[in-house]
């Protein structure tokens, strides 16, 4: 097992990676402090894991389970109420653990509960799908979605504690396990160009699912994505790198519905967008779009976006993407392979350019 | 004008207390940071203060006013879920600001909506009730209530600043007056007994609402309350003791359905109840009762909780008490007039005799 530390002053806390952990129950426990625990999980993982988690909390004064349906159309704020409503009703205290056990979706709804029930109290987090584990779990960010944007309504909100138990990647369905890769491809680009060629290389490994290079590209993302949330916390400015690809992304979902492109589908192709675009502005070599476009076709990713959104389509929802800052688009870019920025300056017809082509 | 300083470190935040503030639109510009605002108040507020206020803000890119429906029962999701449709529908981003003009509730359920929307902007309170005044604008608390708990659903979250223009008291209904008189006798009895009793003194000045006296009492509140939450900001310890009467003032409330009894009014009937039971316990003279009930009877507010309350109404209803840990019940007391303690060693015996008197 690896243990990772976020550093982010009192509110720091441990990422433990590795296999078997769901089964290790005193991992879980030391981050309990109270008699009472909520576990949030979806009808998909509960089958599989909840009654591991169950174990593994043991006997306490009160234990709820609430098992919300599967997907991203439900991380909203019903889904928000009915878990407020459920836990009034069972009568959880202000020294209660909440307990993420899934993917993004689940640690950002169950992670915004905490942050709001009874103005917060602890919660840990148990990512199952790879997405969730190298990307949703680190850095505090919880939310739910509004018809009219992602994310819109949210915290920072930083757990106590989070278990990567690799294990449960094995149940992942393929797609889910490319949509994780976007993200782990994504740190690479953005600021580690040897993990991006080493990602080259160990893709077929990555996608026969073998532990040990599984671990690897975890610790490594999780690494990257915890040294630049404790560098700017409440994304002041470097840590809006980790949304490459995520402004274009973001419009895709928004447009296509949520649920119907995974997070990571749109993310993908949204890096290649944000790739060209740096390439269109001299900042990166022409070759990288044909190496990145193979890499993401090879995981099973998409790389182009939705063949009818429009460039208007495209522009009306980027313009309330919460980056945006009176009215100015930010994108962030590539200076160099392994290298981002953001940049305010991007003009509309740079834009129209890069988003009429084939 | 008095400027307060609340000390939070980074959070910190001035809070302006005078006559004419709203007229001085540079106070509140100099806290607003971009291009767009939202001024968020309710139907009573709306007629008497919004223009004023609209006029210091002045000409903007984006100007949304939200009015609420006036009144405690409004303070909850529905409500809360309104303000984000609005704000997204308008085409707010991150680096807009709301402001909160009118009492608690309007400046409870504008703060969590600025801490939620886009995961955080910046917020001005403009409290225009005593109540708001003295207590909900310090220290950061925001929150919507839900059917099963007042202020269940919510986050700590400090303004930009706090503008408290004396002149909206003189609009004020006598009633709710007197309710934001229950919190300014509170903080005499908690922390500051010369306090206590210039409030015996003056209460007539105070009733006739006469400005210096009326400043006087506001700015020596609020400094109790921001030395308070300076020290305590996340209510570790300390702060609970600000909570004098509120366990049993909050059953009351809940009981009644919101809306029925005023806060202050709750406050007022379960300060008394903390006070008779810190004489039960032998910590305070038993004609301190008497003194507390005169005062407040004088200031026009109630003595006794409704008569149909039962022992097992109250029981019921405290035990969901956000200061409930693991089950035990944490009451504010005091160990003698200005000097308020937690204690969790109540019995149900004690709180039966309490309760049980006519």
């Amino acid at each position: 097992m690896q243990t990772l530390q976020v550093a982010l002053g009192e509110r720091s806390y441990p990422i433990y990676i590795g296999q078997g952990l769901l089964s290790e129950g005193s991992l879980l426990t030391r981050h309990i402090a109270g008699a009472q625990v909520v576990v949030i999980t979806n009808d998909t993982v509960a089958p599989l894991y909840l009654d591991k988690v169950l174990a593994a909390v043991g006997e306490r004064q009160l234990v709820t389970q609430i098992i919300l349906p599967d997907g991203e159309e439900h991380k909203n704020l019903d889904q928000f109420a009915k878990i407020m409503d459920c836990v009034l009703r069972e009568g959880h205290n202000r020294s209660t653990t909440f307990i993420a056990l899934g993917g993004g979706v689940v640690g950002d709804i169950t992670g915004f509960a905490a942050a709001c029930y009874q103005r917060g109290v602890e919660f840990i987090q148990i990512p199952t799908t790879l997405l969730a584990q190298v990307d949703s779990s680190v850095g505090g960010k919880t939310a739910v979605n509004h018809a009219l944007g992602k994310n819109m309504i949210g915290a920072f909100y930083q757990p106590a504690a989070v278990l990567i138990d690799i294990d449960t990647l094995q149940t992942l369905p393929d797609r889910e396990f490319a949509a994780g890769l976007a993200e782990v491809i994504k740190y690479g680009l953005i600021s580690d160009e040897p993990f991006y060629h080493w990602l080259q290389d160990a893709l077929p490994q990555l996608l026969a699912r073998e532990e040990a290079p599984l671990a690897e590209a975890i610790e490594r993302s999780c690494a990257t994505k915890a040294r630049v949330v404790a560098a700017d916390e409440r994304e002041g400015g470097l840590r809006a790198i980790l949304n490459l690809g995520h402004t274009f992304g973001h419009a895709i979902e928004t447009h296509q519905g949520y649920g119907k492109w995974l997070h990571g589908e749109a993310v993908a192709a949204g890096m290649l967008l944000a790739l060209r675009l740096s390439v269109q502005r001299g900042a990166v070599d022409g070759a990288a779009v044909q190496q990145l476009a193979d890499l993401l076709q090879q995981a099973g990713l998409p790389v182009s976006p939705p063949p009818e959104m429009s460039f208007d389509d495209f522009m009306a929802l980027m313009k309330r993407d919460k980056k945006v800052i009176d009215g100015r688009l930010r994108l962030v870019l590539l200076e160099a392979l392994g290298r981002a920025q953001v940049v305010e300056d991007v003009s509309e017809q740079e834009l129209r350019e890069l988003l009429s082509k084939p």
